[in-house]
């Protein structure tokens, strides 16, 4: 691309070429140009999938793994106290619904994919005429500083956003560095252009959300503040440094909190040029005089740390006024860490697969300066020594594909992310790990202590970077903290009583799963004593099989199961996102005892295809959170993870063809290149990992086992860049919409009869030849 | 008192000491250490002067300039927004009144005689029973946790507080070091004994002051935690390290904020045994079961920075449970510091002596962790390099007396607290000096840019240890903002007008005065042009004398005065917390130009005499702020600073004797070993050195002069232990209540002819002889 870029300039710069000369040269070169740019990764990014309805994703502006996801808001709605969960707000997930007509703003912080949420840190809005610093309604964008805008003016790539704001004749431009966001906008001319900051405005709001906001103009280009929020995060402060290209004519602000210490003794006018805004309710402006078509730049960074280390960062990554060239960096770190994979596949299929990618590289988010420092879990300031902070695990979603992604493609990543959560611990007053951590704090949402997965995982493939025996003790300690969702009454009874602790069948499933990575651990840093525990405890599972129905039931704390049951609910069974039906087929660590529970192979299948079958009515339908109405075939949940590995189970009960279908019919029907192309919350790039994993021919069923289970490879080709300069290449030969099925296996060039290939097999580079057909074989 | 005490242990120890020869030798030893402790400083300290009615002092226990003041609240009576100012909020600025009949609890921070407030943070109290979360109220009691008590149980000493509370049967005792409070209970039997810690009590409260407060439970004896107030501070916050002595049995919270996240997902019941409580209203209690008689020690370790600040504070001062050794620590550092003066005089002109030197050392107050590190202005951390940080300037207030004794008798606190303003200002965003700050916050109280006095008057007397060029700029810088308090009409009209601003008048006549001592140091620096600016500057009281009156009047920006005129009145009339006779007597810089405005001697002295024998009116008595009704000779309000040098006046104008008068009269009405033993608010100390340095005989009328106004003593002698190692000894021969008048003054032996002495001449060390009689003289 550079050397493209540097050609076109010499031939727009040479003397002589006549007028047509230079428009047939130039669009030769466009052309050239869009070929170069067809052909890299970051090219097929489209981040507009899943902003409609279910996937939660946002189409803004953010880096690899970056700190700041600079992006529109399309609405703020609120949460209202005592009426609990409202299905609007849940909506807003991402800030952004792509039917809507209105943008509220630009803000720095965004979440990809969650089911609940919070951030949306420091809106900012630019808009021309009287300053209005609420932000409006949808149907009366008037009445605030909302714009409507149109789709046709809409772009967004890896790296940028732009949009023109129609209601102010404004073109605002987003790019950004990992920590720093950089605006762009562009005005009409106008005696009164402005630059709104509300400080109130946030995802997943509600009255009183902001403890605290300060804002401090510093000079007349540079301000700086922070703010305080308690929601998702029960105490979350956020520091900015904000510096304009131009300087401030005037400024002021509103804080619509009733409080008695605001100009106290009326020395200043507190609302107007005065350089100390605080409050809890504070909205804020900037003026300007424009000229038609001026480009104010604004450059805001983030710290969790302070605004001193906000201004460290600005200073650091982005020293200068040169958009361009930031948005050029932008896109350059996408195709580097998108060319980890690179395939072969039809246009569209890129387009999904490497916007895939691009969602599972969002999350999780840098949270460190530049100096290393970051807001610990204990509410105090750390310095990162040997590794870089990340925050936003989502582990309930994402120790089943997200994680084991970057166990292949992100390995130094894996260790700082493992660095990250041992922090975490160690900073925790619970001593465990984390559960759903974001942003300093633990918001304790779903269930398990993933992270073990997520570290015995990494560990089991050899990644490294990270105190082992640190790590092994805080798995140890996680998963002994009696405290904790039902812990302690697991360790006592075996599972988690349903009396005792909601979603107990659930609980005890995954723990027992937990477990047996903690077992593989402990068992190859050469603690048996520690393995054996643990690999007594992964048995749990054992006790909640009601083998009278056939399903994983919950049990109460007298030894009997619950009544009444009903194995199609989500509601009160001790499940959680997910039915019996669903959760009797998770025993990853043991497949063969699994299978036998079920009565063996015939009866297994038979379970698995009931899964798939069955119609679930209305009233069921309605409980399965999460997901839209096409996320769903029969009672298989995709939209949401507790099945994501269901569709692999026939390998192990000698069906592995009823997989290949599987994995074919929810590739292709379950992810598209479309605003509605995921078909539940991408949770932080589990549903992406998923897509990924499964695209290229094998899943990870069990993280912990270093096992990948084979399904069917659904792009023509596709190698892995690895980072120990290793590739590894796989080949879909034959492969078309209808041969679905694998007629043949080589793993380099030696043909495989088993369904299963090893993470060292890959790691050691080589090459994975599928051949394809219409029809299941047996491999031979 | 140190080898008294080793010499008691010595013959206790000796062996062979029948029982009677052992009770005569310890009851002789007692009397000796009553001696000793008789002629010590610090056993004339009586906490309780000045804490009933206007004083605003408080009993608790605190350490010379400590970080902690720990005493008792006996209310926390709050705002009421839109109320406005409510008259039981102001009695308790200290939080403590004497007629009080019940104690709510025991908190960390305190101002002393202050006219407004904050504070109150980490209110803790001992109770037993059933945990009540409710302060309670006077009137019922047993509504909360509050209890009674009887003066007859309650003791105060410099660094020394106890008290019984005899609705819980517990006796309290409380001492400090400088940044850690001890707390020592002694329970009766209970299964029930309780440690209240409630994060919302504070003073001068109102309903949502307290923006965050957060409390974590580190393991079963150590508590951490911080709160975050929005009061006369913007932006508050404080953290704290609180240490048992016996492991915590259970504890818990309540929460009376409403919030949506308060234990979101139901993991765990976050109001029992729950390590992370946080909230807006919480409030938390720690239980315990107790034998009779058993104590329960606790540490509180205040930081502006970090709870790890705050458990290094904490470690490093109190590293034991030895509560007396503490307590001793205390009491040997105000003997220090009080031993800067000695003095002879009747035991109850010691004690009014010695408290009111102890009230002049309480602030301002240590603000800085013991590794250097405190909060700054611009709400960032900040490293002190080479100076200790100090906090809480009342510099209206404080310029007058307060800091000159400073220069007297701390001079190296006196460069430490310079090196405070200076950080202040080069963190303050409008880059000026404190006005009256505390707690990194600048509260804009009052008017001035006083702490130009007090750095002027440092520089003058030849303090060092600043940088002097920097602590001129900073003068300059605040002289010249032209944003704050007519600031910049100031410099366009030569006045501030009073169609401008609030208090025209008043600021212009101080204003002008501070300009003199920019003069002054910029004279001696050797910036003759600068010193030249604001030499003409300090003229500018000039353009408020009304001749047609005789008085100093509010002028409008057109050049006329402001009607109608009230002289007597300290509403609407340009002047604050004062009136025109007054203020008319305020040119500190150039007595001469007073006294010639005034018309001569006779009538400047007819002028001065009629402030002293007006009678107010009603009306006019009810204006006056701040003061009791002793606090008033006529017109004369002593109970408040802006007259606090007009009893000198009459030396510049030939009648020195008039001065002597009122010297007595002032200091034998005004002063009294009572309760009410202050006439008016304590303000920092203010009203207290007032009284040092008049009984010592001398004032600093025009702080930035070097003189000091000789007056008349009222103490038989006193010697100045000065920290260049030399002693300047004061003595009053002759001295009886009627022999007020001086007769002779020598210098060293040498006769002096006129009334004042120079700074020079005390820091030289040597002698000031005073020859009292009962009639004026002229000296000769």
């Amino acid at each position: 691309m550079k050397q493209t870029l540097h050609f076109i300039q010499y031939l727009r710069s040479s003397k002589g070429l006549g007028f047509m000369k230079k428009y047939i040269i130039t669009t030769l070169l466009i052309s050239i140009v869009f070929l170069c740019k067809s052909q890299s990764p970051v090219s097929y990014v489209n981040p507009f999938i899943g902003t409609n309805e279910m996937g939660h994703t946002y189409p803004g502006a953010t880096v690899p793994f970056g700190m700041v996801q600079l992006s529109p808001e399309t609405d703020t709605i609120q949460y209202s106290i005592g009426q609990g969960y409202i299905k609007d707000v849940y909506r807003y997930c991402a800030g952004y619904q792509y039917s809507d007509k209105t943008i509220v703003g630009f803000s720095h912080t965004h979440f990809s994919g969650t089911g609940h949420s919070d951030l949306g840190d420091f809106l900012v809005m630019p808009t021309t005429g009287k300053v209005q610093l609420n932000p409006g309604t949808t149907d009366n964008p008037e009445s605030g500083y909302r714009s409507r805008f149109s789709h046709d003016t809409e772009n967004a790539s890896a790296g940028y956003y732009s949009v023109m704001l129609s209601d102010y004749n404004t073109k605002a431009e987003l790019t950004t560095s990992a920590r720093v966001g950089f605006h762009r906008y562009t005005f009409p001319e106008s005696t009164q252009a402005n630059i709104i900051l509300d400080m109130v405005s946030g995802i997943y709001n509600y009255d009183g959300k902001v403890v605290w906001s300060s804002i401090r103009v510093e000079n007349d280009t540079l301000v700086t503040g922070y703010r305080q929020t308690q929601g998702w995060a029960r105490e979350r402060t956020m520091y900015f440094a904000m510096v304009f290209s131009k300087p401030i004519r005037n400024y002021g602000c509103r804080d619509d909190a009733k409080v008695v210490y605001t100009d106290f003794y009326r020395k200043f006018n507190t609302t107007k040029d005065f350089p100390e805004m605080s409050g809890r309710k504070m909205k804020s402006y900037f003026s300007f005089d424009t000229k038609a078509g001026e480009q104010i730049l604004v450059k805001l960074a983030l710290s969790s740390v302070s605004t001193e280390g906000a201004i460290k960062n600005l200073e650091t990554e982005i020293p200068h006024w040169n958009f361009d060239l930031v948005q050029k960096q932008a896109e350059e770190s996408w195709n580097k860490e998108l060319s980890r994979i690179t395939i072969e596949a039809s246009e569209e299929k890129k387009i999904i697969f490497y916007t895939a990618l691009y969602h599972s590289f969002l999350s999780p988010t840098l949270f460190m300066d530049v100096d290393g420092k970051y807001r610990g879990l204990d509410h105090a300031d750390h310095q990162a020594h040997g590794f870089t902070n990340y925050t936003t695990f989502s582990l309930w979603d994402t120790y089943r594909a997200l994680h084991p992604l970057f166990t292949l493609v992100q390995q130094k990543r894996t260790s700082d992310m493992i660095n990250s959560m041992l922090a975490h611990q160690q900073q925790s007053v619970h001593r465990i790990l984390p559960v759903w951590s974001h942003y300093a704090n633990e918001n304790w949402c779903m269930i398990g202590y993933h992270a073990v997965p997520v570290i015995a995982d990494a560990y089991m493939k050899g990644i490294t970077g990270f105190d082992t025996q640190k790590a092994l003790d805080a798995c140890i300690s996680s998963s002994t903290y009696a405290p904790y969702d039902g812990i302690g009454d697991y360790m006592k009874y075996g599972y988690v009583p349903a009396d005792k602790s909601s979603n107990g069948a659930s609980k005890t499933l995954e723990y027992a799963y937990d477990d047996y990575c903690i077992s593989k651990m402990a068992e190859k840093m050469g603690k048996p004593a520690i393995a054996s525990i643990y690999a007594k405890r992964s048995e749990a599972f054992n006790y909640i099989w009601d083998s009278s129905t056939g399903f994983m039931r919950a049990k109460k704390s007298d030894g009997t199961f619950q009544s009444p049951f009903d194995p199609m609910s989500t509601e009160k069974q001790g499940f959680i996102e997910g039915n019996a039906w669903n959760y009797s087929l998770y025993v990853p660590q043991d497949h063969l005892k699994l299978i036998a529970l079920h009565g063996g192979n015939k009866k297994f299948i038979s379970h698995v295809d009931s899964l798939f079958n069955v119609k679930l009515d209305e009233k069921h339908f309605a409980e399965s959170e999460d997901i839209s109405a096409v996320g769903i075939i029969g009672n298989y949940v995709h939209g949401n993870e507790p099945s994501h590995h269901v569709p692999y189970l026939y390998v192990f009960a000698g069906a592995p063809w009823k997989t290949q279908e599987r994995i074919h019919q929810i590739v292709n029907t379950m992810y598209h290149n479309t605003t509605e192309g995921l078909c539940g919350n991408d949770d932080c790039g589990q549903m992406s990992a998923w897509y990924i994993f499964s695209s290229l021919g094998f899943y990870p069923v069990c993280p912990g086992s270093n096992e990948y289970v084979i399904g069917s490879p659904t792009i023509d080709k596709a190698t892995l860049n690895l980072e120990n300069g290793k590739n590894f290449t796989i080949t879909a030969q034959n492969l078309t919409d209808k041969n679905i099925y694998i007629q043949q296996i080589k793993l380099n060039g030696i043909p495989k009869k088993d369904f299963i290939i090893m993470h060292e097999d890959i790691m050691k580079g080589g090459t994975l030849e599928f051949v394809m057909g219409a029809k299941p074989k047996k491999l031979r």
